[in-house]
């Protein structure tokens, strides 16, 4: 076999690996839109034997060889290319296969602990199986490391966002947790002060007038019907297939905002996935970079451009008119209404000021669970104490505590970061966007995405995994990832009032 | 390896195949019910993709061996499986790939010249595409019937209901072809002679209020929606996965019958689909026997319950309240529309009285051509021929002739038949039961499909793939499989006025 020939061979496998992916996009996106409940024991044991159908084609023992003898022969994304099936390839291998048979079932018991005892408030009820999951996952995360030569918390965060490293992530991390808390009560004295609108829009909002507006809304950000869908599901998420991305709401007809703000939000990330190189489709370089990045473009969309007071201009008519119940539509009330910000326990309904908090603290605690330096018996006094530091709050409850989020016990441990630096990297994508786009304000007063969207392709999305997160956040913006760009936005829209 | 482990390890093997068959059974509903157009290529390739992966785990060289060394140890059901998983794997080995490939692009081909073909009524546009069509599979057929000591129509038949033979059809048909052209002829006198109310309803009748009607009577049939679904798709089927099966039906507003026929029509296949023996679900002995048998549940449910007098009965003043327009509701009108006879050009628009001819015509032409006997050329001339002497009907063109159906266009030679054995079966089994559960009809009379329905789960849908069509037939009627219990179903309902 040539070195050609290896490389030939080599896409082949990763053409079929993403038939596969895509199969087991579908039948996700399915198990939580679509499927009958009495299917759940067969799908899952149908898509665990694709899964491992999956590990067993990348980890057979002719792999490693293909991999070593195959030569891109210097074109950039297939070198690119080349480097990233090596990478996953490592990574497959690394871990045993009775350890990652062992990870999953513990999780599944795990997750089905952490649902009963967070029912319960209950964190002790979850520590023994949470703990199989801990100790499974530092072995894994030993393993990986060792292979490619990472600490064990790298070799996680590198499985979610591949190039991202403790060190990047620590003193940008630093600069939020110094700067965001006496920021925080600034913004707070000065809402206080301010009138805030009792509500916006009168309601009730019909849901097929929400799903409407939100399909509206879609549309005008460039969101391709003809390649996604929008559904509904309990809890919204963006999914699906290559060439088929799929997004989820879910309505409540006496609050329209978040049915519609998560809908932006996905439509942030259904257009990274629809932006991606059609040349690269079925190829590991031609997926998206990872997590920061995908979450970069969701809270660009939801955050930058949609709650921001041009948008609120361009949207309360239309907004009034798709609802027509003669409530307020004031592009005042609507902005307020989206820039509200409120110290709560939970991260998921956290503001864009306070969010940080909430991932600095978990960001902290599983760095010290993975490194050995914190016990699961002393995680709840830990957390709830950083809550205090960082967001001034005393954690009533487990419940609202280190219970809330399904991360840990799903051992999805080195995820959290992600999110953070996803709102850092929105932030800086968009100041770069519009010192490059003139107008670009202009547009978005306007509803029309199209300037900045046509910006992301290039600068985003249409380098797809052909370099780190690092790298395109710096190319695209001239800077390293930080905490700059998200610090001034904050301090613009909620103490200038001019964002 | 011992004997025991042998057959276990092919359980494994087989059990991964049924996950990536129920994977590609969602996928192809999906297909047809939820995915945007523009995913159409990008699914084209990834179902491809698992079908080539699915293929080549089943004709991996070690499979043969693994074949070989099992042993079922003596229990009926896994010498059955083991049977099937053997029957399975000769056929797939039989045909080279480099056939397969060709045989399914020629296929693609010849499908989209259908389409257009079948557009401008030119049988001769589609001749050069479906003569590689067929000649590929007139190749592939002598290959599996070399294999499998079959003539290459009885290979072809095999794969669409493993055990049949030519054999078995050709006296049944022959029978047909002889009663029915003048029973036909007698009931179109008697039905000329009768009052037919215009209409049964008024109409018109709302999406919605069929939808509930359809899931009402689903439900009352038996069909588990706790492990099954009903959808809207161009094309009603049955498809899904294990204990996930799903129907599908599209909704005409002038008139409810279609849809509601069609809805029962699916019913009675998920109906089986849903009684197949838990304990084998991911076996091939655990799978619906084949097309034949899936088509007699079909039909029992539509044509011989829910078409009769007594289920129009219970139906009736249902149907009254759930569209409660002020029509004509009488079970006699809507016994009526559900049973007239009218002989006519397309297939799928037939009644149960002319719908075995068009499938001896088929019959008798496709297996002349498989055996080399008729050539495309000569085809139209002879379809019209066969429909003159079995219907009394001149056919006006090709579109609807020869060039109705997409089956030979797709490849799929030798499934016609299963259509015609699918009613005699219907007719056979429906005898029995009436036979086998005192007050048969009067449970149906209450719109009460559980007795029936538990006599089909112990006669047909619990033996899956166990034992033959023949073999299954004979056991739960008492005689073999033949045309004389649908002669006499017709002869009660159409010219007695009996069923």
């Amino acid at each position: 076999m040539t070195a050609l020939t290896a490389y030939d061979t080599a896409e082949r496998l990763f053409s079929r690996l993403s038939a596969l992916d895509d199969a087991l996009g579908i039948l996700s996106w399915d198990r939580d839109v679509m499927m009958p409940s009495g299917a759940v024991d067969r799908r899952g044991s149908g898509v665990a034997t694709l899964e491992g159908l999956r590990h067993e084609l990348l980890t057979a023992p002719a792999v490693a060889d293909l991999l070593a003898e195959a030569d891109a022969g210097g074109d950039l994304w297939r070198e690119a290319n080349l480097a990233e099936m090596r990478r996953l390839h490592m990574r497959a291998v690394a871990v045993p296969g009775a350890l990652v048979e062992a990870l999953s079932k513990a999780c599944s018991r795990s997750e089905m602990a952490w649902r009963a005892a967070r029912e319960e408030s209950d964190f002790a009820a979850l520590r023994p199986d949470l703990q199989v999951v801990l100790d499974l996952t530092r072995e894994s995360a030993q393993a990986v490391g060792g292979v490619l030569g990472l600490s064990p918390y790298d070799a996680l965060l590198d499985g979610f966002d591949p190039g991202m490293r403790q060190a990047t992530i620590a003193p940008v991390f630093a600069t939020l947790a110094r700067d965001l808390p006496p920021l925080l009560t600034q913004v707070l004295e000065r809402q206080a002060s301010g009138a805030v609108p009792a509500s916006v829009g009168r309601g009730p909002f019909p849901v097929a007038r929400q799903e409407g507006l939100g399909r509206m809304m879609m549309g005008r950000a460039g969101f391709d019907m003809m390649r996604g869908r929008l559904d509904v599901s309990a809890h919204p998420f963006c999914g699906g297939a290559t060439n088929d991305v799929r997004i989820t709401t879910r309505y409540d007809e006496s609050d329209f905002l978040p049915a519609f703000l998560g809908v932006m939000h996905e439509t942030g990330h259904a257009l990274y996935e629809q932006g991606l190189p059609a040349a690269w489709l079925n190829q590991p370089v031609g997926r998206a970079r990872g997590m920061t990045l995908h979450e970069s473009q969701s809270l660009l969309i939801e955050m930058q451009v949609v709650r921001s007071r041009a948008f609120a201009e361009y949207a309360a008519p239309v907004m009034a008119g798709a609802f027509d119940d003669g409530g307020d539509w004031s592009s005042g009330a609507l902005y307020r209404h989206m820039t509200r910000v409120e110290p709560g326990f939970i991260r998921v309904d956290a503001d864009e000021v306070t969010y940080p908090a909430h991932i600095i603290t978990r960001y902290e605690l599983e760095t010290a669970m993975i490194e050995g330096r914190l016990s699961l018996r002393d995680l709840p006094e830990a957390f709830n104490a950083r809550v205090k530091d960082l967001l001034g709050l005393d954690v009533p409850d487990d419940r609202r505590g280190c219970l809330q989020d399904i991360h840990w016990p799903l051992g999805l441990w080195g995820y959290f970061p992600c999110y953070a630096l996803g709102a850092l990297a929105a932030a800086q994508f968009f100041e770069a966007a519009g010192a490059a786009v003139p107008g670009l304000a202009g547009t978005i007063r306007q509803g029309d995405f199209g300037p900045l969207v046509t910006w992301l392709r290039q600068a985003v999305h249409q380098r797809a995994s052909s370099a780190s997160t690092v790298r395109i956040v710096e190319d695209a913006t001239g800077r390293p990832l930080g905490a700059e760009s998200y610090l001034a936005h904050v301090r613009r829209r909620y103490l200038e009032d001019a964002g």
